[in-house]
């Protein structure tokens, strides 16, 4: 990987995505680890790999109440030997001849083949006070029988370390016995928002000035990928008063900044951060909002400038910081799924930079409407939607019912 | 809306799901309010309207690093007259022939009416040791000028209460100053597995057993959603055993219990919620897995049976009790945004129902393939999905490069 080479060009989007990945990929920094019990471990990363314990299912199980059945004898009049339920313990062999009425979920007994349901069985009297079962279709061997070790062998994979826990990884867990969970430590991420022009959310800006949206906003972006916000006290547009805060973010797993990063002549951070001993890996990327994102290293830290406009920190965020922060938290893999969605109405943009705006998807998803926004500095625009959508630089205009990339708000 | 009628016949899940929304709806629970920091609102659901508190822009803002000019003038060259940076008071009236730099964010003086970006500008020197910038190009009134209130006018709506608070959210709350905000309680949902086979996490199984997968994954994704979790001790599949459980989970303020709540002969959990008065809105959807998963209500508690296999409980949780939840927390409006991607690999299945089934989408989210799965107990198969493809009962196969529609886990 030349990262000189790529950080003199402009990066599109994706390129500069894969290039934050390979970076941080190869800061190895030693991430700590804790135990949790199953009920605190989901959204987190799990730290070791985890196995079958025993084969899944542990013995044939039906499928659905019915009858198990030799497949051999049927069509055919069978007789009803007694029933076996879910929690039963497994009966003799079946006979030739004989059906075992069966539940769901409940062991199949040995020279038993199929499970035929419960719809499709004639209950009759039999010789004696005996019970038959009447069955007028042919049934395929194997037909509702949950074979042992189909779902997983013993001893095979089944979460791998590294992966963020979601409910149907927290479902295997729990069915292996894993009362408590080895899971990654959360990586503490510093937030430093920048500018003269920002006051504190509990004071009355002056019509020149603006409350720190973008210092909360961050943090809510970074508990949402599972880091630990910590937020810094804003800094002024001076090198000797963004110093300090810079230095203390320095200090965390990852630092975000947000603001002075533009080409303007009080965009200091990236020059204060450099001589902090910062490496910048990009300093530019084809996209609108967000052009001016910068992401750098200092040590085993990585360091994202992202531009102040809210819009623009909340896009270069989830394209390029969330990245970061998840192989940071131990997160193997980073998605960034793409889904499309039809456009509800007509949209244009100018074709040259790929622009992530605004948008609003349809209850069901399925139409995507652009939000009329002012610029990336408009929040009441921003939460007015509930995606962006991902408009492509080769492309002008979308018709009614042409589909369209989504990138869901985090 | 007449629940009686549509009870009895089976549903398709879009009309099971309105129908879970439309009853809820009704049920019209007290929900109680609380108070909370701005940085601990992130995910909660909003309990009053949020304004803007002044027009937003308060004043009219440069959207770029360049210089504020009168559009008349251009194409000419101008008098610098200083510069203004962002945080800084705006200046006296630009007159006639002037330019005056300005930064990103900074107030533009009146009378100027266009800002021209940097890039397009020459510095020359003028008379008298002056500064002056020579500008080759016509530009628009109005151009890259964020005008006063243009994002929002004083007292628009910014958030409405019911919104789920996403980060773009909490951005808008900090802009207006609200160090706290009132969101709803979070809803106590009682789960209850039930079944004979089911042993605790912690213990051993036999063959014929399995440990109690389903009550964390649900805890999971209520979580997930926004509620409390109460988890209840496994009930074994008698009536006396039943009825203690599911009398407690009627005191929260919802109550999921998965199993026994198929056809089958020990399928008591509709019986017993019947005695406890619970009336039934609909016991069956057209779906798969999860086809008899049923939805009811004692009082203002809303109840569902989710069929036992945690593939069935995880997709029919996400279907039907989800909406649930999210009313019954206070959330305005429910989503399923049901994306498409296009298969990577053919799909077939048998027309008739919807299925639900689990499927592994590419990092990008352009691919999705179906996960080799042995049916809704399938534990192991749900680890390895991160979607669910949604295939429609029309139709029975799917080409390499088709779309199809994909439900996100949660």
């Amino acid at each position: 990987m030349d990262c000189t080479i790529r950080s003199v060009s402009t990066l599109d989007w994706e390129q500069a995505r894969q290039l934050v990945i390979d970076v941080v990929k190869e800061l190895q920094r030693p991430s700590g680890v804790e135990s949790l019990a199953l009920e605190q471990a989901h959204g987190r990363v799990l730290a070791e790999d985890v196995h079958a314990d025993r084969d899944y299912p542990a013995l044939r199980r039906s499928l659905r109440d019915g009858f198990a059945v030799q497949a051999r004898s049927l069509p055919g009049v069978l007789g009803v030997r007694g029933e076996v339920r879910a929690g039963e313990m497994q009966q003799s062999p079946l006979q030739e001849g004989e059906a075992l009425e069966i539940m769901t979920g409940a062991p199949v007994p040995d020279e038993a083949d199929a499970v035929v349901m419960v719809e499709h069985v004639t209950r009759i009297e039999g010789p004696h006070g005996t019970i038959q079962v009447k069955i007028d279709r042919a049934v395929k061997a194997g037909e509702w029988i949950n074979e042992r070790g189909s779902e997983a062998a013993q001893g095979s994979l089944l979460v791998a370390k590294g992966t963020r826990l979601d409910a149907g990884h927290i479902s295997a867990l729990a069915m292996v016995g894993k009362t408590s969970v080895p899971v990654h430590l959360q990586p503490r991420v510093a937030i430093l928002a920048t500018g003269d022009e920002i006051v504190s959310v509990a004071a009355e800006p002056a019509a020149h000035q603006i409350r720190n949206s973008n210092s909360f906003m961050l943090a809510a972006l970074v508990s949402a990928v599972g880091g630990r916000p910590e937020l810094l006290p804003v800094a002024p547009d001076t090198r000797d008063e963004l110093r300090p805060g810079l230095q203390r973010g320095l200090t965390c797993d990852m630092l975000l900044v947000s603001g002075g990063v533009s080409a303007g002549r009080y965009d200091l951070v990236k020059p204060t951060l450099r001589e902090l001993g910062t490496h910048f890996h990009f300093e530019k990327v084809r996209i609108q909002p967000g052009g001016p994102c910068a992401f750098g290293s200092r040590g085993s830290t990585p360091v994202f400038g992202l531009p102040g406009n809210p819009g623009s920190s909340y896009v270069t965020f989830q394209l390029f910081a969330q990245p970061a922060l998840e192989l940071l938290g131990g997160q193997s893999e980073c998605l960034l799924p793409l889904l499309t969605a039809r456009f509800a109405a007509p949209f244009k943009h100018r074709p040259g930079l790929t622009r992530f705006l605004p948008a609003k998807l349809s209850a069901d998803g399925q139409h995507l409407t652009h939000i009329l926004w002012q610029g990336s500095s408009d929040v009441p625009g921003l939460a007015r939607a509930n995606a962006f959508l991902v408009a492509d630089d080769y492309r002008e205009s979308w018709a009614i019912g042409d589909t369209i990339r989504v990138m869901r708000k985090l």
